[in-house]
């Protein structure tokens, strides 16, 4: 059954239902970026793969809501598909609820799995939607009756994550919950957000691509806390490990039952962003719910110091299968046919021969030429470009480690560059430079920080259409909150706060370049002005010297790079052989 | 009676009226930056004289709650008032109604005039003092009890803006402000900034120093527009063409019976951070409110092009007192004993002598040497400085004209400068090029822009503890919003805003150092990547090259400074003698 079909399949089942629209999110139960290949229904209905979007289909239209990162990709994978493209602006833009508003009839119904919405984004859709008396109905999943061979609910078994790499035990990291549980009053917090449930427990697991997650939910009550989980996912030992540390196992399928049993006296503490609203209505109504972004995720976004130590390793150690796999990827493309599949095995094979490496931290983005472009894109077999010794190839890339996660894009110079891809190249060298050289008063915020990044290119009439940076978790979710450098984001940057600095220049049909570094927030000097911070940079990996116009980097943005690949030398080598050694100095020499 | 003496008196009138604590602020009942002298019961009360600043008086304790701009300043003035200094950092630190909540006891109350209080600022003191049971008496004015010889309410007469400055009618304003009521569901509008009424109506007054505005109040209905003000302030020509244009008079106490009049059929639109307490609850309570910041707050923020012109000129105009003033200093200071007072009094005089020039737009900084490092110091005949050939002047002036709002700082070098001057001046004005330069995507706001002029200055550990511009006023006050460049303020902006770019370093007990000029946001190329924006610098005024390390600026910052002083002389030189253009020629030379 081709999309054509399947969105057929479901307007026949709509109308059966009495629903006049139905939307297919891109989450799973938990609100994941990245979801087990049961939760993909989004991507079953309508063929798009990336890993952010979401699809309303009415009786009549059908359109996929989907950001910046995705326009070229999206606009591909939808051909045929009768599937619209709606592009999502950063901030703000019509949002599909507001669109669903425009075109539906007054008393019209929209369907769709309240398991996959979150609270607050249900909210906002009564909102757009009471004008016009529209109705929701979130019990149903249309896709499951459809999708015949949807594969299941992973049941792979979960691991722990030792205190010498998590720094803090799961007592502590509990304590830490409930004196903020105390201080708003709760005696009850729900945690559904499967890297917070990792974190906060010390477990990691296999069922999720990309992120050593475990499916699961947690309930912190003040003396015990409760996990919700399938009994086949946990290990006997890791049970009684659990349990005598106060941590009590109960069927994943209990956690409705427990929430409906809470009473009028007790208060429970939720992230309204991320309880998805199956969950939510199943509180009992007369229990008190105070409502406040997750503990977890500010306790995990500031890096103890075991982190920190742990992660500045990997990415040394990360950073040696790059440049292992530059060094073979220069040479190889002059003398072997390299596909960008090819490439990306390649470097795959770097890492697997790493101490620790557990897999991909994302799905690498390996493009040559215009598939570079896509700024999430991912090769197949049936489009992949073979590279050729001229222009650009863009591999965006990372590893999961015990002792950390990695990120890292190289975009790598194969041949003979035009001038304007020269000139872009350095252009967002200078963004990445301005951001990973500023000193900033404590408290500036991602918002106050984007445009270091941007104005270099900005000044050419350019943009790259998502942010600059995002946080990276510590053997978790690449993609962490709540620190970002984007122009929207206030969240200030503290100390031990760990983001990716990667602006780009992408040109649809002709290539994409894109440099990216993860970086530590630092403390700089305190003066009479206040603290300043910085940025410590940790992944160490030339800068393709070849794709620079030097004549328009300024002496300080020269001496920068310089400082940086003297780095780059001196960090790698004691892990390198002689002849890589001699490869890699040539790479960072001086400009 | 000196100032403690004043203290004690208010103490005795507190007890007597069962208070614990009496508030002061720096506003009129208008929310006004500047008042008239009958409005400066905080100055009355402290001695301290700054624009912003609240006193609260405890039966123990009295503070002062001022921000960054007045540190130093408030220092000096409060020295043996007993009143200590609360620093109010920006953003957040503690506000003073969480000091009361922490310092009074269980079921005290609290005083003020709420006369001068927005209601907002009254529901966020109620907020703090909940949890206390502290009670807040907002319907006396001790202060007025008190003091003896208080200035009255000006009764000066008003006068109308013609629309060959202002650009557009008031008809037409009216219009576009009761669109927007439409819109919001409101049949009322209650409008009580008085920067906004002078704009809505195209009048202007003398009532209050610096701003150009007319004590009222106004309620716009959907046919009519009710203008609350003394009889006596409006010429009898002036009453007859505003009731032509559907404007009714009446006495300014009529208002609280007129909004206890409203009905619950009725829907008042009103904004909370403007309209005071006490207008607030007059408002009939069955009578729907709709909060909304002031509609015409956005309207008057973009210029029409009117407008534009007119300030484009105005600009030049008042440049070339500025200019006058620098050639007359520079070579006065080296042969005649010039004190700061005498040199305000001086550049005061040239303006004196510019067509339309009505006033100041504020009080004039002129500070020398270590006096300079008060952001908004104002010189007095007892400790004022007599200028040296040596070291810097800062002069922070601004005037108004029927064609528009000025505000121009330079820092300028009077002799023998010290290296850390030098490299100081420097920095300042590489931040100010940053921002003067830039070129941002639409949708930017003031939050995302503000680092670029604090960063070179950040690199040494060094910040300035204000915005680092704001929005100006046409003919009106040189201090508007919504916008402005600073690190939360998160106005987009738009084409057609005016904003200051001002910079600076304040060392103290050394000197400061800032260069401003104003800028228009306009529009730059449109791409595929969206609509960039620029900022046009309007003010014309050579930057003393007497203070620059030539070695410290990059080729295009360079390069910008020597189109900025092409600029300056090519504007100005038609409007001076053949001997100033020489001058200026010279302080205009390319570096």
């Amino acid at each position: 059954m081709n999309i054509k079909g399947r969105v057929e399949k479901l307007r026949q089942l709509m109308k059966e239902s009495q629903m006049d629209a139905y939307i297919i999110p891109s989450f799973d139960a938990h609100q994941s970026e990245y979801v087990a290949e049961h939760w993909k229904s989004r991507q079953w209905i309508s063929g798009f793969t990336g890993s952010a979007g979401t699809v309303v289909i009415t009786l009549e239209d059908a359109g996929l809501w989907t950001d910046g990162r995705y326009y070229i990709q999206a606009e591909k994978q939808l051909a045929g598909s009768g599937i619209r493209l709606f592009k999502m602006v950063d901030p703000g833009g019509p949002f599909y609820s507001e669109w669903l508003a425009d075109v539906l009839n007054e008393g019209s119904v929209v369907g769709f799995d309240g398991n996959v919405f979150s609270t607050s984004l249900v909210r906002r859709m009564e909102k757009d939607l009471q004008a016009k008396d529209i109705q929701l109905k979130m019990d149903r999943d249309l896709i499951n009756v459809l999708w015949e061979e949807r594969p299941e609910i992973p049941k792979e078994p979960l691991f722990t994550h030792d205190v010498k790499f998590a720094g803090k035990s799961r007592v502590e990291k509990l304590n830490e919950v409930r004196e903020e549980m105390k201080d708003k009053g709760a005696n009850y917090y729900i945690l559904t957000s499967l890297d917070d449930i990792a974190w906060l427990l010390n477990i990691r697991g296999v069922d999720v691509p990309n992120s050593p997650v475990v499916i699961a939910n947690v309930i912190v009550a003040e003396h015990t806390c409760y996990l919700f989980i399938d009994a086949c996912k946990v290990p006997a030992s890791v049970k009684l490990e659990l349990e005598a540390e106060g941590i009590e196992l109960k069927a994943n399928d209990e956690i409705q039952a427990f929430l409906e049993k809470l009473s009028s006296e007790d208060a429970v503490m939720l992230d309204a962003n991320k309880l998805n609203i199956r969950l939510y209505n199943a509180i009992n109504s007369h229990t008190k719910k105070v409502e406040s972004p997750d503990i977890t995720t500010n306790l995990k976004a500031i890096k103890n110091e075991v982190e920190i130590e742990n992660m500045r390793w990997c990415q040394i150690n990360d950073s040696v299968a790059m440049v292992k796999f530059i060094k073979w990827l220069k040479n190889a493309v002059n003398n072997e046919e390299i596909t960008e599949i090819m490439a990306e095995e390649k470097l795959e094979s770097f890492r697997k021969a790493l101490e620790g490496y557990m897999g991909t931290s994302f799905d690498t983005i390996a493009g040559y030429g215009e598939h570079a472009a896509m700024m999430h894109y991912k090769a197949n077999e049936e489009t992949q470009f073979t590279l050729k010794n001229e222009g650009l190839f863009l591999i965006d890339s990372g590893g999961q480690y015990y002792d950390g996660t990695t990120d890292i894009t190289r975009t790598i110079v194969l041949g003979k560059l035009t001038e304007e891809q020269k000139r872009d190249y350095t252009l967002v060298l200078k963004g990445f430079i301005a951001l990973s050289a500023v000193k900033y008063l404590h408290g500036s915020t991602g918002a106050n920080l984007d445009i270091l990044a941007r104005q270099p290119i900005w000044q050419h009439g350019i943009d790259y259409k998502c942010g600059t940076g995002h946080g990276v978790g510590f053997f978790l979710n690449v993609h962490e909150g709540p620190q970002s450098i984007r122009s929207n984001n206030h969240v200030p940057l503290e100390k031990g706060m760990i983001l990716t600095n990667e602006p780009g220049i992408y040109l649809e049909g002709k290539y994409g370049i894109r440099i990216e570094n993860l970086m530590i927030v630092a403390e700089d000097e305190k003066t009479e002005f206040g603290q300043f911070m910085n940025f410590e940079t940790i992944t160490y990996c030339p800068i393709d010297l070849a794709g620079i116009d030097v004549e328009m980097l300024t002496n300080s943005e020269k001496q920068w790079l310089n400082n940086y690949h003297q780095d780059v030398y001196t960090k790698l080598a004691p892990y390198l052989n002689e002849e890589e050694r001699g490869w890699l100095m040539e790479e960072t020499k001086e400009i």
